[in-house]
């Protein structure tokens, strides 16, 4: 039962310090690490979490349950030091934005270890404590990836917890995931980067002055925290390298018509993205209810 | 002045709808006219305008001002209408997307009708009259492309109207208005709508359920209304070829970085676009308070 449980949450950025306002009262005790002491120092006066500390020994001691909310990759490397420090036993899991490492990462853990991935499919632009939000979680998606160890008991319990931050549990396994995510989160993400250079490179400052709302939207990513996405594209390159050269084929064969003059073909393709999109963000639909941004 | 002049609406959709809201109360009268009887029927019973019709020789019976809220090639069919139409001196200005052909399509009316170029720089990705909102333009670019014949009274006035609708004015000339919106918003209008296709790709009915708000956003302006875009892309497809190909080379030179897993080149070229898309749109600037979706 979550209400039996003391968390602890490492890392005290939009995430953490969002899961941590949502966690508020449904779980038996809250303690947080963080590698800056300035924002540890700040989650606790602010009550963000009940004690908190910078040194990952410390914020376990008591904990039944320990989430990461760090970038994949450091992510990766306190998994390696939670193996080292826990003695008794201990559930682990994470917030991190691809699967397959971490998953790998902790099926090798002690066996005292419980460990289960998890990956929220919200976020926002900007990152920081600062920008903590305990609706953060309200009607996103969040992935579950349990590996072949992680029991049936942890399995409910993470379940409990997306539920109790007003999230949709859903699992899968890790690989699966991180193909998925690499063709809506990802790839999304490096588009919108390039939409940015490209408009860097039309060499006129009238472009910024011009710059509406849709050119707002399409590079919302490419504002999203650039550590949080290099270990995201360096964890999950095999992926993101398959679903950039699908994508490219797509942009080829779209020059092409458009090229061609083929009003019709150009038109039902552009319809038939038309109607899907609206199919999946309707009105109501909890997607379209998340805040904006880039999960974490 | 604008509260001296009658203005008539042509097309009365999002934006048309839109425009006569804002412009309530600060002009001397404002007539419709649109293709659909329902819809002129349902703009002057809920008071968008003081009177419409489905002709345009009634609608622009009294008219100082007619302004033209159609897609792009409506805009030109209706204007070789209103120069059969007009014997006393008209003024005319349009809302379309693209202007080179429209500011040809006006150089080339009778001497009586002075002309002028507009693109509001906002929209939303729901079309039709029931989306109007008088609050549209608020905070938005607003494109002016004169003609050489546009008169400096029509310049003044077009000025007034878009300030009196809460936008900012920037006069420019059609060339450079269709180089710049091909950038930073047909291309990635596009793109978007490949985003949904590569989706649509990875055939696993999952990728719709993990659809969070990072890939809502990317995807927005790829639910744009498709008859209005086709319009757009082929009076702008020059431009928009040129900006896809640049784009596919953008493109390319990030998947030979990603794939080389040089990390400090790829993190550098992340973090420039990041800090470019940060310093566009910061709390508080214009452009980042205006409404989601594509410009009409």
């Amino acid at each position: 039962m979550l209400t039996d449980t003391r968390v602890t949450i490492v890392g005290l950025g939009l995430m953490g310090g969002s899961l941590s306002r949502a966690l508020r009262g449904k779980c038996a005790g809250l303690a947080g690490v963080d590698v800056k002491p300035e924002v540890v120092t700040r989650a606790v006066r602010e009550g963000f979490v009940d004690q908190a500390s910078t040194e990952l020994a410390k914020g376990l001691a008591g904990a039944d349950l320990c989430i990461l909310a760090e970038p994949v990759r450091a992510i990766l490397d306190t998994l390696e030091g939670i193996a080292e420090l826990t003695k008794g036993p201990l559930a682990v899991m994470d917030l991190g934005s691809t699967k397959r490492d971490v998953v790998r990462a902790m099926q090798a853990l002690p066996s005292q270890v419980d460990a289960i991935g998890g990956h929220p499919m919200c976020g926002k632009e900007h990152a920081g404590l600062e920008h903590a939000d305990g609706a953060l979680f309200q009607g996103a998606a969040f992935a579950l990836t349990p590996s072949t160890r992680t029991s049936e008991g942890l399995r409910a319990l993470a379940q409990e917890l997306v539920a109790a931050v007003g999230a949709r549990p859903i699992f899968m396994d890790a690989e699966r995931h991180d193909r998925l995510v690499g063709a809506i989160s990802h790839l999304p993400y490096l588009s919108s980067s390039l939409l940015v250079e490209l408009a860097q490179a039309v060499d006129d400052p009238g472009v910024w002055d011009l710059a509406g709302p849709g050119f707002r939207d399409s590079t919302r990513l490419a504002a999203s925290d650039t550590t949080m996405m290099m270990d995201i594209l360096m964890t999950n390159r095999d992926v993101v390298l398959a679903w950039l050269g699908r994508y490219k084929q797509l942009l080829s064969s779209l020059e092409e018509t458009l090229q061609s003059g083929d009003e019709a073909v150009l038109a039902t393709r552009l319809q038939s993205s038309q109607a899907r999109r609206a199919s999946i963000f309707q009105p109501g639909r909890a997607a379209s209810q998340a805040d904006d941004g880039h999960s974490g």
